[in-house]
């Protein structure tokens, strides 16, 4: 038995109200997440039931010197969960209660294990609406939306994670509970230790409560597909609608062999045309269907006017949930063909169309296959690169290069390398592509004053 | 001569190409901002040209462990920018160069010393939007609306100056010059510095340029106005209007005395109900004027219920603008009426009924006036106090035990001390009954990792 394994069991002694596993066999599935074919066993595993079970897990594991990796749902696409150094997986899966949705202020106070969609089915039913929505928004929890500052299709007109954040409860390794800030809309009161926590993928903290702002519930939507020839039309024609006066709440982009996997894959219907290499999805959302159907007939001429092969608006909302499972299910059902690496290239919109033909003459340099899709409106692009035929030293060699390459090009438009997954494990590498080393020293610098001794996930991108 | 003067003297030799201001005839408006009646002179003022020269002072004055106070237009209303120790005024003046309008992008390059309204007439001449609107926006500096997280009227529906920031460009003491994000929509690359940055009122580095988000300019508005025989009626039929499925853009709240004061100081007309005590201002914007008048005719049916005495909507674009005048001339003109504090109290919106009551309450108990005005929509409530006749002893001893109470108050019902404001030197005293000694501990780390030697806006509220 290792030392931390032993210093781990008598933690589990002292705090007889959680519960842990420790054999290899329970332990098993806390060592990987959505990543990839990632795998790292952890030590053990644990289950506070709330904030000061939290507290009293961290106190004693900063005074052992045991690492700490919080875990929500494990849907992640960084690996910022795993266990990658001998310690304790800190599930937040018993902290999953909603504690008030608040029908005067429109917030909701939640704990941190809360699953995406069931906070949005609980605000729902009271006419109201939590807008961020990851793809896997079904299973993933809203801390590891916190953790990795999530985003999703509809922040085109809604925002992201990050926008819906009024305070956090955190856990320091000391085993502090603070706020970082007020329950109110507005705040300029200190550094803003809440926005510092967004994103910070369990390195400064564990994030138990959040008070989340909602917002009324659009009660009208309306979908429309367009079909295009070439990636580069698709791309200029989402430019073309982002500046007129229409506003789609979602602009998603789908390459043909993307969406033929996932059709496959879910056996769902999608409105395919047999000369189109892209599709666009468009949502709208409002509160009046006269004035979504005015606003899909005013970007149909822009669309036209952009080679659109063909432009469907959804015929009713049973064939609207269709097209969006087959645009959810992508990342997932592209997985299932081939060993991926998934990369979440981000650059200002306009340089979408520049950037599809970069990843593509790289791919072809490289002999890769890749498989693009994403946000289109927010210069979100998701490449998945498919191991295919590759061999393993080509994929773990080669790739690698040819993803620094794509990363660079998204450095020099302005962009850079993670839009909406975090840096978690696998994009360690390409850190410092954008960041320069005075950029990690101040990383360093506010990593040690929140957990001096280095105990919340160690070994990720900072080390 | 002082040896910090001395030392500025050399640093101003060293660096012939930046106008250096010694004199105290000279430094004198740079001693103040529009912060009560503070004045702290200067030992000298700077007037960098470009970040490269902000580089070359900060870089000096760290080495000779000179202060050095950020300073945009002086409009701050906290004090932030006052030289309180010996040191030097970097004012960020001659950085007013708006870089690039990306019309593609919707975004804008700028130096950090651009007037606030001076970008928002440069982008609306090509159809774009800026939304954030303080009070001051004729002459603040967008860098000074960074450094405090400024809101304005317009947050109810577009949000703060931090939902427009994409990326900053940032000296550090020692002369190091980053940028802190991407030119993106989204970013999870690493802790956000960009939004650690905005609200750090000069403490953590000196920000020279910004990458802001811009929208397409809408081309309609229209404005009501209701009258109320009570503040509570008033901030009430608030919550019932933001629950409703219209969206106003701006919901400002104001006292008929502040009404009254601003109207005569301006010579502006406004429409006065002679028994109201308090006035909401709404705004409604968008593309589709008659959508305007659907929404303004939508609230109308609420506000009756929540007894306004008279609702009125602008008859044309002039009225508006004179309306618009009078609710963003209260807090200057309350000023001439009698010294003053204002305190920028922020509640959940729902407890504004209840905090209003509460301030009125304790202004009896204390024997103040107040002036209270504000962001209803977002619950912020600026609520300034009147020296009148009160003698320097309450002023300066009683009256800041008021001002905790109303703090005190505002934090036990999930609000704090500043929603737009800042801390600055006068809320410094207040600090204490939002942060306690952890969040100060966490606060002061942050700082030494940015700022080691303590020498930007040394002995402000960190101190």
């Amino acid at each position: 038995m290792s030392h931390v394994n032993s210093q781990l069991k008598r933690i589990s002694e002292e705090l007889t109200s959680i519960e842990f596993l420790f054999s290899s066999e329970d332990t098993l599935p806390y060592g990987s997440d959505y990543t990839e074919d990632l795998f790292y066993p952890p030590a053990a595993v644990c289950f506070p039931n709330n904030s000061l079970e939290v507290s009293r897990i961290l106190a004693l594991c900063n005074a052992l010197n045991v690492p700490v990796y919080t875990r929500g749902a494990g849907t992640g696409l960084s690996g910022a969960c795993l266990p990658v150094q001998d310690g304790l997986v800190l599930s937040t899966k018993k902290l999953n209660r909603i504690m008030e949705i608040d029908t005067q202020n429109l917030t909701a106070t939640i704990e941190s294990g809360v699953i995406n969609a069931h906070l949005k089915m609980a605000v729902e039913e009271l006419g109201l609406y939590y807008p961020p929505d990851p793809a896997s928004q079904g299973s993933c929890s809203i801390g590891g939306n916190l953790a990795h500052g999530a985003g999703g299709p509809r922040a085109v007109k809604y925002g992201i994670t990050r926008d819906y954040v009024l305070n956090l409860e955190v856990v320091l390794p000391t085993g502090e509970i603070i706020w970082t800030g007020a329950n109110t809309l507005k705040n300029s009161t200190g550094f803003s230790l809440t926005h510092l926590m967004i994103g910070s993928e369990g390195m400064l903290g564990v994030i138990t409560k959040a008070v989340l702002k909602l917002i009324p519930k659009p009660t009208q939507e309306l979908l429309l597909v367009a079909s295009f020839e070439n990636l580069e039309d698709c791309a200029k024609a989402v430019n073309a609608v982002l500046l007129s006066k229409f506003k789609p709440c979602a602009i998603e982009l789908m390459e043909k062999s993307g969406v033929m996997i996932s059709m496959q894959a879910t056996q769902t219907a999608f409105p395919i045309h047999d000369a189109a290499e892209a599709y666009l999805l468009f949502a709208f959302d409002g509160f009046d269907g006269e004035d979504l159907f005015l606003q899909a007939e005013g970007i149909y001429e822009i669309l036209e006017s952009y080679n659109a092969l063909d432009i469907l608006p959804s015929p009713n909302s049973e064939t609207a949930q269709q097209w969006w499972k087959v645009r959810r299910a992508i990342g997932e059902t592209v997985k299932q063909v081939s060993p991926y690496k998934e990369e979440d290239t981000v650059v200002p919109r306009s340089a979408m169309p520049q950037l599809l033909k970069k990843v593509k003459s790289i791919g072809e340099q490289y002999g890769f296959q890749s498989v693009c899709y994403g946000h289109a409106g927010d210069g979100n692009l998701h490449v998945n690169i498919l191991k295919n035929d590759l061999s393993d030293e080509v994929w773990n060699h080669q790739i690698p290069m040819a993803i620094a390459e794509i990363f660079e090009f998204c450095k020099s438009v302005g962009g850079t390398i993670s839009g909406e997954h975090g840096i978690g494990l696998v994009q360690k590498q390409y850190l410092p592509i954008v960041f320069d080393p005075i950029h990690f020293q101040l990383l360093k610098g506010i990593k040690s004053t929140f957990d001096p001794k280095n105990i919340l996930n160690p070994g990720k991108w900072l080390d």
